[in-house]
């Protein structure tokens, strides 16, 4: 049952990330194995990381290729879709990105819990898990990475971490945490989309 | 036998590969260390991410110190060779680019399988040890990546390596597959960089 | 004994690419979480790859919290700080840069013959701990990576890391030998930013 209920959310937000990196890759003029790769670059980069980083190798999407399909086929639709659109609106990529980054900071915060390391850890993975994908998207396409500007994006990732973190802690239910969670990060991410939100900063004055 | 005959092409590869960073590290007039530091990461840099994604670890080159002393003797040679020339042909870049892709992306195929793993991780495999070590260069001297170019790059690696899964499929023999493979991507990529072939793209028509 | 001493040599290694990651990300004007993560990679972003690529997982902060806590501290500090001096002066990041790279060179050629390693191998380590958190932390924030500037940077990790393994070989003892090599490291390195020193380079001449 929650495995199930984990698995759905983290195929959606592969879904979700994957079309970023066609977003992303089509604005490159790339073709389409290189729009692939991108996909699922964003898509697994994340979680790839945090495997790596917890020694839970071979990777999730080595173990189970469900992964590789589900970006082979988001990315194929993706592309005919966006074929015949020609044009996508402005605020789609950031919020297909918002929707990736809520559910895997949780999933990932769930896994590390899972595999029995501390709270702290639990949120730098779910941090790492939610970023690291858009992150490299963003860098290998030569964007400033969302991370990198001032409006929340980090502070969402790692709130929601938190969040999960300590209904997990009340032992409130996972999959009512989870879902808390990701409303969490989803709604403090995308309100800071639209209504440009953003913390103090601190600059050294320059 | 088929080890030997492996084992030679990784070398090929691995000296390609170095000899395509030494001559970005020129280009960003790099002191030697540095020159060596980037063929090296070019030469290892894919295997190493295909090693830790696939819980191969110690990774490759720690237990084969082999690896190091080549890229060393390429780095020094290299240097020697281009102080002596001081300029070399545009298309040098690219093509031991090229064959280090080729080489590369079946030996990561091939890994993979040789570890069980299925046709189509065999497949990203391949292609994360034929681009990465050429995106870390690119990235780190504030190159466009060959992948992100319009030219047939990312198209050329994966298609090698579902020429290779699809022969070990066939039980065509492993050298005779590795070497059909190799040639394939080698020729497809070398005929994009001369002739500026590319796949159709797709755009969002800005 | 030994270890009490390279574990306060590893703090002060994290404190120092922890606030070098803080000037960084302050003067992107990044919110304070952006900062703290900015911070975190830049502090513990090279042993990470380090432990990833030895087998050494979970890696190493995973394992113990303190470098988490220690991050958070030192950047939560550093913003306080900052924020009161609104402008810091030119060479306060090269040199705490410096810092880092002695000490996390060392402590990562250390950790590598620990493991039973050679010493080529501990030297790519040591290389490796030392530079890639603050190549992370200049390709995340748009700048040239040190590493690529002429000025000596690489060369002062990798003399380091073959002075400590020379030490070792020589059993002059493990505390001497680090000071001698981290001395080595960031004598050589900051030297090279006050007189702008720089090995012969080699270019293609153009």
């Amino acid at each position: 049952m929650l495995e199930n209920f984990i698995y759905i959310f983290d195929m959606l937000g592969t879904i979700a990330f994957a079309i970023s990196g066609v977003l992303v890759a089509t604005r490159l003029r790339m073709d389409p194995f290189g729009i692939t790769v991108l996909a699922g670059v964003t898509a697994i980069g994340g979680g790839t990381l945090r495997d790596m980083m917890m020694g839970s190798t071979p990777v999730f999407w080595i173990m189970d290729n469900t992964y590789i399909y589900v970006i082979l086929l988001t990315a194929l639709l993706s592309v005919l879709w966006l074929h015949r659109i020609h044009r996508f609106p402005a605020y789609l990529l950031p919020t297909l990105d918002a929707f990736g980054l809520a559910i895997f900071t949780i999933i990932g915060a769930q896994k590390a819990l899972s595999f029995g390391f501390s709270g702290p850890v639990a949120i730098v993975m779910g941090c790492v898990t939610g970023v690291v994908g858009g992150m490299i998207r963003d860098i290998l396409s030569g964007q400033i990475p969302y991370i990198l500007q001032k409006e929340i994006y980090a502070t969402a990732s790692i709130l929601g971490a938190i969040l999960y973190v300590i209904c997990g802690f009340l032992e409130l239910g996972s999959i009512f945490s989870m879902v808390i969670a990701i409303l969490g990060t989803l709604s403090l991410r995308l309100s800071a989309i639209y209504w440009h939100l953003s913390l103090p900063v601190f600059s050294d004055g320059r």
